[in-house]
């Protein structure tokens, strides 16, 4: 069952591994098949290498394990928690990759100081409150999820694909669970771009609204001019 | 018709991810037969691993298109601007490598710092203006051409080989597609060591007018002597 | 004798390079064998290339030579000290990796500033005292053993499996040769991010204590939950 | 004639792109046989696939060809003058790597920071001074040569095998062409730790001379107990 979910899914994890953003284990990527209701995620502590499509984990939106005799990674009740809130979501990724996390952890969003990722994220990369400690103790990882959904009060989580959970790292996502490692690929160059723009000029401000406008536009929408279609 | 200018376009272009200046379809080389008013360029988001000489698209300098299934580059508007008023110049490069993008997102030019990239470049890399909102709500990747073109205004453009366009990246360019990317390549280098040059001394200065000279002049000209010839 | 040792440790020491922490043979892994009172160590000066279980050497605690035609690493009095000390651990781990040699070298601590180390290091990595200039000049490997045992006066050297030697580099470990190398793995991580962190950040302080009791206890004791077991 | 010479040479010159220190031709490394009294070095402008022991140039010390249908390196006076000033040196490269060459162009010396290059370098890698227009204008690559032997007055070049030229680059020397490669890639690693070391802490001071002499003695001389022999 969901073998084409799982497939995708298995595949967008052993992505991480190729694009450099993952040491060991450390990242995670799910899909959703949002007609069905079931989440295929990857199982917890496996390694990309020894990961194949039916060691993905299946599970519904609750959380109770469809199929999958492994146990699902250990953030997958952030994963539920933003497919319950995100609706337009099918793919979620999650890794500590160098540039991205050095932002994350130092509490700051990434500004938007140029076009390379305005096609993909419209305005700065935003980062999450600093956890209490209530919220660190008792359902943790459901938690993270929430301090993410709250963050994104107000904004259309598909014109921000990305987020930094403050002191911890980066979740992005998208359409699929490949676009979301899309996703991740980008953001980590822009994070990696943005440290040497404000070691250059440390009062550097954002772009334009006119020149964020005109890239995610290009690239979004009706009137998008960009690629092949 | 034009085979061997697709080939050399096409093979430029893929040279651009060997030499690890893009990730997916982040950038776009051209080429010109200036003989036929011919231009030759990358097809809008199509990847390097996909690319065939076929594939190319082919313009006239007013951007009618000769011949090509695909749609151009969006870049387009700004290559053929740059043509039409650098007539020296036979082949251009435009990508956002990690350390050339960090400097153009600064909104900074780039000290000729020492004499690495000497031979190439003479004196700074230049930065255009911040682009005002009406140049880029209408026709802005025509007015990114012409923001560079300004930008050179008194310049010879074949030698500064290259531009930061300010919030953006950079544009190279050569007498070919392959020394477009040649050019990017070197620029990429000098822009990630002038930024340890700064870390490690803000106040540090460019380098000698007669430094610059005697560089530039051991490459280019008829008393150059570097190399076989 | 001791085939199995010889082997993990011979592995180990070439795993360092296959995660580029070394360049030439800068970096040496041991074992122990704590019911037979035998380490393992790498021979000095040879490369990993050249590596072989034949050629790793065993010595007793006190550093007699069990079996061996090489010299040991010159590094050997440091790994027998700890292991004399710090009786849990399996395994060490020595070399000059970039992102940790650098906090090394500036005699500064790495603040824990995130999550991604913190399933295995609680806290920050220490740094050890400089060392004197009689420590330097007799039994100098020795005393730098003992510069790092004395900075671990009332800690546990499991929940804290690395350090930093002032004006040196980092000492890692584990329970066996190949987890003091995965150890390093993480440290080099996680000191490569602080270093961006700081930039971004220079008043970052670490995470809260319910964070770092939060990652930790979710990879170790009886209530741990990552992983599958 | 001298057809080893010629092979170790051509393959030091080939190391150097293996070792990443080198973008297209932007190096070169020369060995000498001090007893005919040959200099064997790359032609100029060669990229290191296309090159072959056959077209590997020998001269003599004075500068005249003595075999080779290709031009020699235009840093060529450089390697003489330095062969004819340090006559205990075997090889000399040149090239211009990343790290290096950022503290180069800051016309900065590199503190001597931590053990890892100590058993290489005694103490810091000088600088030399600004080259002035006239040692530029004219004979500006055997002044190259000859800023480097003033900046050495009263040194043992062998005790500190590398040197940067302000506004420009490394050069680094040892017994052998391949040694003289192997210098450049220590130095390039400790340039690049430095610069990360700095940022940490900029008012960092350089190791005590107690550790230096520790392990550039315990590498050299007759008390030396590093490695097999």
């Amino acid at each position: 069952m969901y073998e084409e979910l799982r497939k995708a899914v298995c595949d967008a994890n052993v992505e991480l591994q190729k694009q450099n953003l993952v040491i060991y284990s450390f990242g995670n990527v799910s899909g959703i098949d949002r007609s069905a209701g079931v989440v295929a995620i990857k199982p917890s502590g496996v390694t990309y290498d020894e990961l194949a499509p039916d060691k993905i984990v299946l599970l519904d939106l609750d959380g109770n394990i469809i199929e999958g005799a492994l146990k699902p990674s250990s953030d997958t009740p952030t994963h539920l928690e933003l497919y319950r809130n995100f609706e337009t979501i099918g793919g979620i990724c999650h890794a500590h990759p160098t540039g991205a996390t050095m932002w994350a952890q130092a509490c700051s969003e990434i500004p938007c100081f140029g076009t390379t990722g305005a096609d993909y994220f419209y305005g700065p990369i935003p980062v999450t409150e600093v956890m209490t400690d209530d919220e660190i103790r008792s359902d943790y990882e459901l938690n993270t999820g929430r301090v993410i959904v709250r963050r994104f009060a107000g904004m259309d989580p598909m014109k921000t694909p990305a987020v930094l959970v403050a002191n911890h790292g980066p979740f992005t996502w998208a359409k699929t669970a490949a676009g979301a490692v899309e996703s991740m690929v980008v953001l980590e160059q822009i994070a990696t771009m943005a440290l040497g723009t404000i070691t250059i000029n440390p009062e550097q401000g954002p772009i334009s609204k006119a020149l964020q406008d005109k890239h995610y536009l290009r690239k979004h929408g009706k009137n998008a001019y960009y690629g092949q279609f």
